[in-house]
């Protein structure tokens, strides 16, 4: 066999984590209910209850700048990242570790800052910083954290479960993030929600929750890479299609001014911004929807029907403004191909 | 309250971690059995089990260079430093979790090799990866692993129960690795044992289990820092001192000559080089100790009593060769000051 002699931004995130996925050998331990390929694994705690864990890691540079976020905000962000993938498996986090990477000449007073913004963050969802590791890097911050969650046994949310005929709906304004970045070296002070979005996500732990509660749910997920990649993450772990109406979007009330400001019709940033970690999930098809209103109002955050899923044969589109539908192409963040 | 001007290197790693200890809210879940400053933390799973946790963030030329290393030996050499952090718990390998940080030009051949690596390290002790991240960096490759194993929740070890009169054994010949690393760049063919002992460490997880099922082993650690650095954890968290006999060091066969090379006495190497990944542990005082015979028999190590256990008032010090007694600094390995 000749030797491949691709470098790993030829096939980027997605193939490399499918790659990864193929030459592990498949799990032998009966705790372990879902390994690679969701957003969190998920392990057997007790007789009623699992363990999620995931692990996130960020760079400076490819994730964030120092420029554009403060050090506190920072560790909030960082482990917001985190808790979304919790809150999209339905679960509640518990505890994290940190790894961090950092240069000789950073700050002390921004070493605490940035710990205290993790601490502060996961504290006001009950869960707690446990362990870690340090380590000096010649230039970059890196921060990598492991959380760990939990869960009933019988009612968590995977990417799997969407079937043809359930209705797709997210959570809040997803492109908010992405207009957020897009504005952030200029910063229109009128513009501060987005780039709040942006630099401060809001995981939606207690939402996911609630909605893993209802029992209506078949699939969640949240969006990271926009609603394009991760509609497209349930559409391959469920083998199924899907249709999305760009009529039905979410969008913010000054629309048009941050289109004229970011160039681009606000549904793409929608579904190809990410970083919104807003959720994104599916429903059953007959299912009593009026809850989702209660838990909308209770948590003060929008929930929308954007779509519905499809047979797989009939692929993954969207009817657009002008009533045609073309076919969504998921394009996602790619930390390899900038 | 003035701000601290000062930069994380004038505090260190291990300064630092005390600091987060400080900082960081306790607890409040009942489920967490110990927090930060052990080789693991540990989690509660059922009635009977206990999880163990810890992560390791290895950074290319900080910890590793790629051209003394090639990929399979630098992922079985990271997760066997996670593994090391279980073996020193007492407790099994279940599940990794791997976050990759990697330059857009690595080449794929070597990142399928990487993480070929580190499954197949799992695998000979029945753990596997379950999860994990990919990140582009600018250019250094950059490895951190959480690591789960579990443990009886009545047999598992730690730093904190050395006790005054318990006897200090170590296994294995610990100074091997710093030897090796001595020696890395010109490699005389007759130090491979040397070199081996820092490229590839032994996890010593069957040893870790076997001392801990024994009961009467009352602390153990890995030797990542030295045995100076590393018996200095114990004695910390145990609230107490140490002697060590220089003179009961396990020594090479061809000690005179790797000393010659390295121009340091093999006991500096033992006391700080650190990165050997052997077992630290103390015993009961009056306990029956050929058990110890039996294990080094079956697992085909040496295991070697080097000193006892004092009342924190004594301090920690060394018998030399020449019968004096001079105290011991530990200094480790500090990845902010090199």
């Amino acid at each position: 066999m000749q030797e491949d002699k691709r470098t790993i931004s030829e096939i980027g995130e997605f193939g490399l984590i499918d790659r990864i996925e193929r030459y592990l050998p498949p799990g032998k331990s009966d705790d372990l209910i879902l390994g690679i390929g969701d957003d969190t694994a998920i392990i057997r705690k007790d007789e009623n209850h699992v363990i999620l864990i995931t692990c996130d890691i960020q760079v400076e540079n490819q994730h964030f700048r120092l420029k554009n976020i403060t050090p506190q905000q920072l560790g909030r962000r960082a482990m917001a990242v985190n808790l979304s993938d919790i809150a999209s498996m339905g679960g509640t986090p518990t505890f994290a570790l940190v790894s961090l990477g950092a240069p000789p000449h950073f700050p002390l007073s921004q070493f605490d800052a940035l710990n205290q913004g993790m601490a502060d963050m996961l504290s006001e969802y009950g869960a707690q910083i446990i362990g870690g590791n340090l380590s000096g890097t010649e230039r970059d911050l890196i921060i990598d954290i492991t959380l760990l969650g939990e869960a009933p046994a019988n009612r968590f949310l995977t990417r799997s479960g969407a079937r043809p005929g359930d209705l797709i709906y997210v959570t809040g304004t997803p492109g908010l993030s992405a207009a957020g970045f897009t504005v952030i070296d200029r910063f229109p002070p009128e513009f501060k929600e987005y780039v709040t979005a942006h630099l401060q996500p809001v995981p939606r732990i207690r939402t996911g929750k609630k909605l893993a509660e209802t029992g209506i749910v078949t699939a969640m997920i949240d969006i990271s890479d926009g609603i394009a990649g991760d509609l497209n993450h349930i559409c391959i772990k469920s083998h199924v299609g899907a249709v999305l109406d760009q009529r039905q979007f979410p969008k913010p009330a000054d629309c048009t001014k941050i289109e004229s400001i970011t160039g681009r019709p606000f549904h793409e940033l929608a579904l190809h911004g990410g970083e919104d970690y807003e959720l994104l999930f599916t429903v059953k098809s007959d299912a009593d929807t009026s809850v989702f209103e209660s838990i909308a109002e209770e948590r003060n955050i929008k929930i929308t029907n954007i779509g519905i899923i499809q047979p797989s044969e009939n692929g993954f589109s969207m009817l657009t403004n002008t009533g045609t539908q073309t076919p969504v192409q998921p394009k996602g963040w790619d930390h390899f191909n900038r």
